[in-house]
């Protein structure tokens, strides 16, 4: 295998800019998408508060007897903040309804924004503080995803537990005011511990892949706080992390544009919480439904033309549980019709049993065209009284292209916090988002997350 | 690269080990082997036990103002177990002085004992199940080690550390007695965690690498224990850690024996504080001073032949500190002559700076001898009243070939242990172990460990 003896300084550069960029100093665009960001992050982890990979997660730290030093977002307990850190990393992502950098499929918001709101919380730090750490985190990790992806992925690693690390690791950093040279070893430090494998997709050990990279990244920077000590090419030397765990490791990629470009502007949002490959073809469902105000009943047939990877992972016609729904195209376009969205209560085991969703979904009908993009799905529902109802969905909304609004956003967010917090906390909460960059205290956020 | 889908389900193979193969499963002599690994381990861990790094990571950990549920070996703290299991692997590795599994060169002492002591401390065990927790997690750390070195090893991972979960997940699983579905999910869940690229070494990150193994581990038995899931093939699947982490993976050398060959009996303990390449020089030398009660004055100078790696790698002739005290065959073979032994005392700034080892070192020379071999050196001592003295290491003290005997373990212990606490509970803390297996509870031994 090739060896680079000559790497660039990556982690002395990162740690660099992470100690010393300003306060604010990018666009208010990065702002607002940092704060959006936090809003789908929060959201993600207070809806599966009470899932069973949270339950198990939470008794076992339990074990521990942790102090109450921060948050479990959407839970009364209250635990040491490193376990906090991981716990949030779960639940955020165990829905796989987060956030999406899409060049490098990482999930920055768990690993990051877990790490650096347990320690923002325990600090008091301002909002300022927190946003700001998030935001140089978040660009830390997409930009070794950058470097490494696809290569990396293709090799077997969860690219978000196995760069998320770093990101959280700089973000404490950042809140703890290390400086350049602490700053290296917390990233050195973090380098030594990358999470997760592919295999794990489908277990609860595929959402541990954030937690446990938020939890390395807050305790890297906890350990350089106090003098441990790390390599300070622990990223780039030939027994590095990177020229260790991948084939490809384009060093300009983290370089080019640091402290101008930030990650985080192409962050994108799930609208629905199943793979992004049937995106498209709910999008168009839920917005036939809606312009036409659909009812179940109305409709004679559902007929889709869509890209032939649809069908390939979502072809399931007779889904048995909310799971094997989130695996067919038909449950989840006659769900978007009926609820008018398809959020994680759409793909549950009793909407899944439903009667008119089963019935409907009989009447879905879906054929592969050649001619669609992945992101698209051309649409037609004909109705009983014979109208022919028609969209063509050319990018699905959460796309880059179709970026979800602030107003999906927070539709998104009711739809996960409300059943665990209710409607007015979930609308506090989205306001206090909105705010978060001028709070004085994030613990006013933190607050509004526990029932 | 070559995937291969039709991997032997590993995981679920050790997990099926682990949970059900009958305490003392064994010869005596593997009891004997754990006895000497423990004894070897708590002195390593608390000869470190006040060293810059141990000091660093029991002040990051306290950030989490953790419980007090266990030892610290060598301090009074009491801390949480996931937190002690931390602390006591870094301390063990510190030196640089610990146990070393020669057909794969991991350290498995750290990662294993570290998780099984804290874990059997706060349920209060009995000796004989920590005793055969170790022994069952050595030998999955081991087995899976020898079926991915050297390819793994030279790829830039550390093993100790990247294979140091596993084992440490097994013996936590047994000790909670998980059945073998909770141990397959515990060893799979470890299995996203591997620690550890070799940059780190010469930095404290190095001795960090067991420390976090032995920490992953017992999370991982805890979160099993609870209902968390992983991949039961988490190992061995495409996706899965070896196939990703490795280029190399000889399912067979997991299975060959498992329940009758243990690799804990491969187990070796350093008998001096520095590369293995000089101890044949050091023990020649030890043995001559002892043999003929030299003083550094009645030598004239001391002759060897050795190895080419020794002046490779160590043939520094005036070292100006403690660590490159380690990288002089001259300073290590004077000093091995002059106390008679090369612990990490020996290589001190201090010692490294005495006049008498200085003027001594200055008198050894060495040349390199083609018809040496690795673990071989050749030693003439000429003094000053003319005698000649001379000895041939065929294979050094603490090799498979020449293993350290329980007065040498125990003469190493003192070494270690003496300076923190006392020659009279060191000489404790050896009865205690040699009886470890017939203890009711290990937390009789875990009060030793604390002044």
């Amino acid at each position: 295998m090739t060896v680079d003896v000559n790497a660039p300084p990556i982690t002395r550069t990162l740690a660099e800019f992470v100690a010393t960029h300003p306060s604010r100093g990018w666009d208010d665009g990065i702002d607002r998408e940092a704060q959006r960001t936090v809003l789908n992050w929060i959201g993600c982890a207070i809806g599966a508060a009470h899932h069973p990979a949270a339950e198990a997660a939470i008794a076992a730290v339990s074990e521990l007897a942790p102090s109450p030093q921060a948050t479990i977002l959407g839970r009364r307990e209250r635990v040491d903040i490193a376990s906090a850190a991981l716990v949030n990393g779960i639940t955020s992502h165990t829905f796989d309804f987060d956030d999406t950098h899409l060049k490098t499929i990482i999930h920055p918001g768990g690993p990051v924004a877990s790490a650096a709101f347990a320690l923002a919380e325990q600090s008091g730090a301002t909002g300022r503080q927190f946003v700001d750490a998030v935001i140089l985190g978040a660009d830390v990790a997409c930009r070794i995803g950058n470097a490494i992806y696809p290569a990396h992925y293709d090799r077997g690693w969860h690219i978000t537990g196995s760069t998320g690390m770093l990101g959280a690791a700089a973000a404490c950093a950042r809140l703890l005011r290390l400086d350049i040279e602490q700053t290296t070893m917390a990233v050195g430090i973090a380098a030594s511990q990358p999470t997760g494998v592919r295999e794990q997709f489908g277990s609860m050990t595929k959402a541990l892949h954030p937690g446990a990279a938020a939890r390395v990244g807050l305790m890297a920077a906890l350990l350089a706080r106090h003098g441990y000590t790390a390599s300070s090419r622990a990223l780039e030397a030939p027994r590095g992390l990177l020229q260790t765990y991948s084939t490809q490791w384009k060093w300009d990629a983290i370089t080019a544009g640091l402290g101008k470009d930030f990650e985080i502007a192409y962050n994108t949002y799930k609208p629905f919480a199943c793979g992004v490959v049937i995106h498209p073809s709910i999008d168009g469902c839920v917005q036939l439904g809606e312009a036409h105000r659909l009812q179940a009943q109305d409709i004679e047939r559902v007929e889709l033309r869509v890209h032939p990877l649809v069908l390939e992972l979502t072809g399931k016609k007779t889904p048995r549980n909310g799971l094997e729904g989130k695996f067919s195209v038909y449950h989840a376009c006659a769900a978007a019709i009926i609820f008018g969205q398809a959020g994680e209560s759409e793909f549950s085991d009793a909407v899944v049993a439903r009667p008119d969703v089963v019935a409907l979904r009989g009447r879905v009908a879906a054929t592969i065209a050649s001619d669609i993009g992945e992101d698209a799905a051309d649409v037609t529902i004909h109705c009983n009284d014979g109208r022919r109802l028609h969209t063509f969905v050319a990018h699905a909304i959460g796309s880059l292209q179709q970026p979800m609004s602030d107003a999906d956003l927070a539709r998104k967010f009711h739809g996960l916090v409300d059943p665990v917090l209710g409607a007015e906390r979930a609308a506090e909460l989205i306001g206090a988002c909105r705010k978060l960059a001028d709070a004085p205290d994030v613990r006013e956020l933190a607050n509004l997350t526990r029932p």
